[in-house]
């Protein structure tokens, strides 16, 4: 039987310059990978320096959280970008980021869009193909994550590039697989107990139980930990726990051969 | 005796959004190097990405004009950052403007501080050293930009960095081969023929008038073509001109045959 | 027969920093009220207060040009905004430029929502009614620009604030009184002399002839000069001296007392 | 004997989209006045909506705390802008909050620059001349705020202007009457009990004790608590007690009964 592993990423350098925001320093002691912001949605060059050298330290995937170029908005208000200006915005974030890891001897390892670019390049196609198109030309190993059967996905496999299925532990599913929005009433999982639970499932069951009750397939390279909740930390503790006393190696993207897909 | 050889460079890819700024289609046809903005006191992802293809297709060398976090000021107004602000602000936008570059298919070649900060650079020695610093953690084969005998040549050449030392064929020089300020009279040349001439004695005789009527030796390895004032693509064009016809080779900085310094 | 009017607007002050844009020297001395950008999608303190002291001694009507925050968009890429957002981004921009009409002594005129922002609110009613709460809040006697029959008319009528209907004189209009996609062949009026018409049409017949041939009614308060095309101060200049010749007063909004609608 | 008040004045709406920082809701219950971030160095449309409706609920004096355009630099970092520059930046910053007290029907009270600008202001009499020149453009009742006997309290007087003289319950003065700067060991007061006892000297002997062991003169309209430490609130509420229990009346500067200078 084929040996299991899984990542687990999370958001981290969102603060900007007075501004602190996050649980960074608990959450890189327990994830494998993170997604850093890039100075367009948060993150400053100080705090992008820092963020790198942290995860480096640390031996964590280091990926660029790519976002619309909207501060005040935090990335989260969909924008009506050209895929030229998407294509461009990204390529400039990939390697501001990159100067980072560069200087501090790690290389770039994934991309994940963020918030309404996320959302919007998980269904538009256009917009997934630039996404894309700024990846590959920049870093062709670079991996992409995406969620499997996303238009982002799709692009990133049609341009040969490494896909990393992405899987929520704090996030209830559909029976199409698609997530329950946010602002439904149990919809996220504040429990960690819970999270983990359901980490475990769908890492090594290969499945979880949707929202209507019926069992979902999953194939998952990457956990998500949302840092925007008090019980962030904890929801990544349990699971890295869990998972490994279930007999998953909990580690970065980065090293694997891509063999799953 | 030595073959002779020279490189110019004009600042190009200062437009923003919606806003034109510069000759820099008319010059890009007669200099060897850009310095191309890095979206902090001018240009944007888009202008970057065009700037840097159109680069490319002529051959140029293309270099990081790294300026101050200020578009509304352009660069221009001096501001108390920090070294660890200075440094990581020209870390992010190195890696930002190398996007580009490494899409296009072309190296980065040199680094040239724009405005307030090349004056700070020029002149305080911590700032100089943070330029530094971020150009040696980034890539320690980009030429810095600087004049001769200022702070950030010496940072530069303490690093083990290669400098180019600029030459400003418009403006006039005072005995210490420092420049006229250019709010005085007559310190800046606005003659393409007048410009032409001192580029060849600067280059070929390697001295100069200065102001004061006094002689001057000169080290150059490129010439700033300003182009900001109408006559700039004039002034190119005759300076190249009557450098080839001198028998002098205009030619970007990247090639390794510098051995004068 | 009652005596005829018009009000010509143009849109001004949309340089900001180095940038200069847009003919306004040549447009202030045509126009009869000028719509300022704000600083949120172009313009800066420099420019408005430049702007608005040359509209005072002008005496031109002033408006303010709310946009969205997005200076490298130029205001022209729609974005997600809540209603909130809307409203108080609207407030803050008509309190910059209150500031300078204040301090040049002359009165705030008018709001005229800039590019994506203008578009959406004569569509959306949320985002039409957020416009107009923040006028309603700031100031009742502020007239809104608006197309007729759009959302952003009703929303300002049904608030009881005055609303000025705007007509295009270099554009033309379908049947129900929509204007012909700019992308469309024949869509943009370039000719001074056929805009001159059209615009006396609009004024003193009240009817225009569509694109497929229709005749159609208008109410025309304000006539909206573009700008961003060469020929704009021409087609300002044929436009005031035919309505003139017409018999119509030119002039700005401020003075009327409503009694059209 | 002459009735004794002061007001207590604190940085307040300094938040940023997504960021939260300060301890708004806690000092707006013990200050009388708040200096409410313009958008420039901090705050934005929302947070500076929410500020005003808050100071205005509980009666504070409101005023605009101006600053340098550099958010990530929290306008800590001194730039060298044009007087111009400053007054233009000041007055947009003023009309933007006026914006928001005209909407909840409150007076803007006063103004006072923050961070690099206002240290700037109290010395350099250019900058000084134009933040005055900007609040007499823009409302001449408005207070000027300002540490006695600097360059901006004698700007604010020379063109007649009501200026409020700022004292710090958390810092140590040095004979001359200027404050110990902020990084020599003991220039910062932490305890609430201590500054309490200082705040009633200053206010009701009108002396303090410099570092030196001198006793000098105070003369204080306005006490300063600064938001950005821990204590903060604690302090505030320290010193209002101390201050009512000594019969001093605690409230804003607003009411035109001020005689003393």
């Amino acid at each position: 039987m084929a040996a299991r592993w899984v990542d687990l990423n999370a958001d981290v350098g969102e603060s900007f310059g007075a501004y602190r925001l996050g649980a960074d320093e608990a959450l890189m002691e327990v994830v494998t990978s993170v997604n850093v912001a890039c100075g367009f949605h948060a993150g400053d060059p100080r705090v992008m320096e820092r963020t790198v050298r942290r995860a480096a330290r640390g031996g964590l995937g280091v990926g660029a959280h790519v976002g619309y170029p909207d501060l005040v908005g935090f990335g989260r208000r969909p924008m009506a970008l050209s895929p030229e200006e998407v294509r461009t915005d990204v390529l400039y974030q990939l390697g501001a980021l990159f100067a980072f890891c560069r200087a501090a001897g790690v290389a770039l390892q994934h991309v994940k869009p963020h918030g309404a670019l996320y959302n919007t390049a998980l269904k538009d196609e256009a917009v997934a193909e630039a996404v894309v198109q700024a990846v590959a030309a920049f870093d062709r190993e670079l991996v992409v994550l995406a969620i499997r059967g996303s238009a982002l996905a799709a692009a990133a496999e049609r341009a040969g590039l490494r896909v990393a299925y992405e899987g929520f532990v704090d996030r209830q599913y559909r029976a199409d697989g698609s997530l329950v929005p946010r602002d439904r009433p149990g919809a996220v999982i504040h429990d960690p107990e819970v999270a983990a639970q359901r980490a475990v499932q769908m890492v090594v069951d290969r499945r979880i139980r949707s929202v209507e009750g019926v069992e979902i397939e999953t194939h998952v390279d990457t956990l998500c930990i949302h840092g925007d909740t008090p019980e962030a930390p904890a929801i990544a503790r349990a699971v890295r726990q869990r998972l490994e006393a279930a007999g998953v190696e909990v580690r970065p993207l980065a090293s694997r051969s891509q063999s799953e897909h």
